[in-house]
């Protein structure tokens, strides 16, 4: 009955005792000594227990359809980024992060369709491929696609300024594994700052940028869904990402073209951008692939 | 740039190196690995990490003016009895948890009043003393009080069918350090079962009760001020409060009594309920106390 600095931990762990389900059950005789050495070692005032209690209560009253404040502190914690590595592929391309941006359904779209529904300044071209870790390509694939605009913002974040669905789209690979779409080079951008996680960011001196970057979710047939982004190589923060979900393999190339030919196939003018990526999905467990 | 699960907790732990408050700077030290070893301990799955964010975003958007989830996730996590532990008195009486029903301010009341505003069917008597660790009786001490109704609910659960300020008042003690008030004798009740803790309650196969209580903060100048409960002793679930708040030091008799002169001076008709509880407050560091 006493509860005390040395029956704490016991006495809470004992009151999980009768879980039922194995993982929850694993889960809380793992966070409950965490938790506790954590007040242990840090030894909070009341005060500084009541600013976190009020802290997490922001950030989950800060949530809504189209903002996940959660999965953002997630992100600045490196948490997210590290449940993706431990859930990414043995083989092929490296996952990282969903982000918090992914909330709303990309449009349909088909190949060479622009996901850019503002006449951005700059053509860009990512004309890609998906294949299997044995690199057979991966026809009839869904490639699900999102990315910010040259000014760094997500549709969800300019409503009334972008429509619904620009920089998205979801598309299904071709002959030879190929997807393509025309878009224009994302930007470099903020992570939200108007929000709890912002002010954690200003208190710790922690700029709040990511890299530029395109995400994709690869999924086909009798492999695993791949959640990824590709890099654009040399821009800003790509050494200091604000959710820590750079990863060297994930640099792409865009390259300036001033190939006409190459721009009359595309549907675009000189000078765009080309990127050409391969994205490398590994088969299931029990498809044989070990 | 490659973040990976031998650099992760490095990598972030960097991130906040520049944070210029000390306590910030020394809870994200202690936070950032903790968090991480859960990680690598738990291996969450992907699906499992958006339960995780989906289950805290919940939590903070049940929270309103009159209720707070995340306090309760802290108290069925035993987190808000080790803080409240942690920075306990080292003489006279044990605190106790704050508790989530201490949102609104208690109305201010004279000694002898009823903080009983609907007549319950047991009136009872609390007649108190506050003392200093010395011995001496505290006068001009504020007392808040706060308690539940013979049916387990606080005030603000049930309003249109209880009035504001039912079950609290704040008192001042008079001479002798003593206050005292009519009211009754407070039930066990569960906490709110309502909301993402109470399924978790539900998952883990805990009961949501809680023992009858009476919640007190005392104040006296010089003092540290005491957030704690009365227990009445002997009530159901004492062995195992669902917010491991119960201290046997606690343990406090609640005596029907059938002396009439006695009721007659309280104001009250036999028989009734006695409970004559000392609270010991320490004086504040620097005052000589230790």
């Amino acid at each position: 009955m006493d509860y005390n600095e040395d029956t704490a931990t016991d006495a809470v762990l004992a009151s999980f005792e009768e879980t039922t389900d194995p993982r929850l059950r694993a889960f809380l005789r793992l966070l409950v000594p965490h938790l506790h050495d954590l007040v242990f070692e840090f030894r909070p005032t009341l005060a500084e227990w009541e600013y976190a209690i009020e802290f997490l209560t922001r950030i989950g009253q800060k949530c809504d359809d189209t903002r996940q404040e959660f999965v953002l502190l997630s992100d600045v914690l490196g948490v997210s980024m590290l449940t993706e590595t431990i859930n990414g592929q043995q083989e092929g391309t490296e996952s990282t992060v969903l982000g918090p941006f992914h909330m709303v359904a990309s449009p349909q779209r088909k190949n060479g369709e622009s996901i850019d529904l503002l006449g951005g300044a700059r053509p860009c071209v990512i004309d890609a491929t998906v294949l299997s870790t044995d690199g057979k390509p991966l026809v009839d694939a869904e490639v699900d696609v999102w990315q910010c605009t040259e000014d760094g913002f997500y549709d969800v974040q300019q409503p009334g300024i972008q429509p619904p669905g620009n920089g998205r789209g979801l598309f299904r690979t071709g002959e030879g594994g190929r997807f393509w779409f025309r878009t224009v080079v994302p930007s470099h951008y903020p992570i939200p700052q108007d929000g709890p996680v912002g002010e954690l960011l200003k208190a710790t001196g922690r700029h709040p940028y990511r890299p530029a970057h395109v995400h994709f979710i690869a999924k086909a047939e009798g492999h695993r869904a791949l959640t990824t982004h590709l890099f654009v190589a040399g821009s800003p923060y790509i050494d200091s990402d604000a959710v820590f979900a750079v990863r060297k393999s994930l640099l792409t190339d865009f390259t300036e073209s001033r190939d006409e030919d190459l721009a009359r196939q595309y549907g675009v003018t000189v000078p765009f951008v080309l990127a050409t990526p391969r994205i490398v999905i590994e088969p299931e467990e029990g498809d044989g692939s070990g």
